[in-house]
């Protein structure tokens, strides 16, 4: 099997002692040629200096996140999430992102009403598609893990995001994260299905057992997610591009972040 | 909407404080009429006496929980988990169960193997079928959420649990549980599908948040599921058989079974 492709570091991993300049600095470091910010952290720094900083280490921008949370209650808190989510692509345009990573959102509160998320999810994205293209951002739309349905991501297959890519077209594609797709039985073929329109691969691993639904991630390697068969299904469908390491863990937020950033090379070289 | 179908207990719910005959007199004095036991409930009290309480209480039964469990590292591991689902059937039909429940087993443990793992429990299935046929007993495949692929079922999605059916044949089916199933964009082509071969249906709830992978289920109407917007997808696909209310929730196993029989009761009737 070939070797993986090239390691970026998102900085949701060491988020807890780590600001955007330090990832960056860490990065350059530890020999990792690209980063994925996410926003918090990116508006802390400043737009502006981020794009210094990060042009200064000569590191690539794998892709921002995150946009999306689309739903809610009331119509303005909807045209509210639309406007962020226009920030949120100028922000992707001047850090030279390859892609803008959604977290569609899940049910607004105290709501059961799962079909009337999803249209939210489809009314956003369309009106935000516009500035997307213009901006020549790439839209990935990220699936995640069914068990975030409620609260994160009414979004939760890849077959769906790509129902979705069909819908709205040029300028739309798909971040695949390992930890919300391994389990799916339609993940080969939708793999395929996708093709060129990966424009992200995220790795992190499903640690047996899982004692946390959003924060119990493990390292590559630490679980029971075959990282390499899909990152192959990736290769196949045409994907070359980073492979980005994004872990929300408890555990590995109390560490050290330079030995975190220790592990993760050493990880993406065996594990992914 | 019509009211929905006649409740079942599920033992698990009141597991930590009650034996199958004080399920059974529970059932009774609450006026529920029928019963799912677990297997380690039922073996406690003896087949042939739950046989005789189960009778001399009037109650139906909704469903034996569970078979299931075939991958294992070794060809002995599969062997005995088929030579146990035998007995299940057995157990099954002594009962007059409606259904055997079964929970397919997770991927064996170390392995990442995940297309394996369902391969032994296709093989595991097909093995039994023939003994399920000649008890009459309906083998009904329950997918269970994603978030228990690595250590409980590989059997992810409805549509893939129909796969299999079609696979097997007749005396194969489904149980759906809204817990299990709830977020699946292809629900409602999925219900459709399985027309007929639905042939239990569970009720539960998922609460926003759930802290606990396993155990942190909400009766119905605690949580986000649009339980009676399930089940009318149930009752279109000619599903006319019990409501089992299937509750496994360290919370409400702390409670005072008799007051979760009430809600229970209260519940079925204004959330399911």
């Amino acid at each position: 099997m070939a070797a993986p492709g090239p390691l970026s570091l998102n900085t949701v991993t060491v988020k807890e002692k780590w600001g955007l300049r330090e990832c960056i600095e860490g990065c350059a470091r530890h020999g990792i040629p690209a980063i994925s910010p996410w926003r918090d952290v990116l508006q802390a720094m400043g737009v502006a200096e981020a794009v210094r900083a990060i042009r200064d280490a000569g590191l690539a921008v794998s892709g921002l996140c995150r946009g999306g949370m689309f739903p809610a209650m009331d119509a303005a808190g909807r045209a509210a999430a639309i406007e962020d989510n226009r920030r949120a692509i100028e922000e992707a345009h001047a850090i030279g992102a390859a892609c803008l990573v959604m977290v569609c959102g899940g049910l607004p509160p105290g709501s059961k009403d799962l079909d009337g998320a999803r249209g939210m999810v489809r009314d956003g994205l369309h009106a935000i598609m516009g500035d997307a293209r213009a901006a020549g951002m790439t839209i990935a739309l990220e699936p995640l893990h069914p068990m975030t349905c409620a609260d994160r991501s009414v979004l939760s297959t890849l077959g769906q995001a790509l129902d979705l890519c069909d819908e709205l077209g040029e300028g739309s594609g798909v971040a695949v994260d390992v930890y919300h797709v391994w389990w799916d039985p339609a993940l080969r073929s939708q793999m395929a299905r996708a093709g060129r329109r990966i424009a992200a691969f995220h790795a992190c691993d499903w640690k047996v057992p899982t004692v946390d639904t959003v924060f119990d991630r493990g390292l590559p390697g630490e679980g029971c997610i075959d990282i390499p068969g899909i990152r192959a299904m990736a290769e196949e469908a045409g994907y070359r591009g980073h492979v980005e390491v994004e872990i929300l863990s408890r555990r590995w937020w109390a560490e050290d972040p330079d030995r975190v950033l220790e592990e993760i090379v050493r990880r993406h070289a065996a594990s992914c």
